[in-house]
């Protein structure tokens, strides 16, 4: 399932975009939605990879068994997501380069797996050495 | 600033969809963008009130001395979205009918200000009695 996030984080990146991707999944694998970050394609700060994916799937009734794929540890905002539709697992690329709210997803009942992907590390390490201004406008960090 | 995000609402409400609105000031009270609930109207569940607003108000760089207007208390989703972005005040129309995150947003030092606001409290009132199913699915409830 990761497979389909970093396609997605690969993605925007040719577009010029920021390297993270998301997509959502249905207990049996289904794939409901996938999407990545848009805000320099779409001058959109509101599309994360997570919140792009999950506009993706469109309106559904009953989150508990899908799961969340990220290749990034998904930052307050997507956590909150995550949380208030009552998504039922997170699978993360990464948490090394960005440790956003997965632990508190966990301790509020989510199924968070993070995993080391090297992929997911080089992407994000690579883009915030060439683009740090760009990343942090994405995280709402100010210099 | 509320007379905005009621303006919102009841805007929402006449297209058919959830009455909940808001909008994003900056701290002179330049209005810097503001939007409803369209779950109903785009079929798209990832845009609420707040992130509709903050959608509208493109890329920012600094949000730390902007303030989030909203006529109803804001999810888990939208509070991610303030602590994540650095929204330095929100101000809350009501919270009772449905309380979210404000109050973490207030432990992680946002400004909160909830009001009591009969317009607020009456839309989703009666939203909430009209068509409950439309409420539960946008807060991710399952009956």
């Amino acid at each position: 399932m990761l497979d389909v996030a970093v396609a997605e984080a690969r993605a925007g990146l040719a577009e010029g975009g920021i390297p993270i991707g998301a997509a959502l999944f249905a207990s049996d694998g289904t794939l409901l939605g996938r999407g990545h970050n848009r805000r320099v394609q779409d001058g959109d700060p509101s599309m994360h990879a997570e919140t792009a994916a999950f506009r993706a799937a469109g309106r559904q009734r009953d989150y508990r068994k899908t799961i969340m794929v990220t290749t990034l540890s998904p930052c307050w905002y997507c956590s909150g997501l995550v949380r208030q539709f009552g998504i039922g697992a997170v699978l993360v690329g990464e948490a090394q380069t960005f440790s956003g709210g997965h632990d508190w997803l966990a301790e509020h009942g989510v199924e968070v797996t993070v995993l080391g992907d090297e992929r997911c590390v080089g992407l994000m390490t690579d883009f915030v050495a060439a683009r740090p201004e760009l990343w942090f406008e994405d995280i709402g960090e100010v210099p």
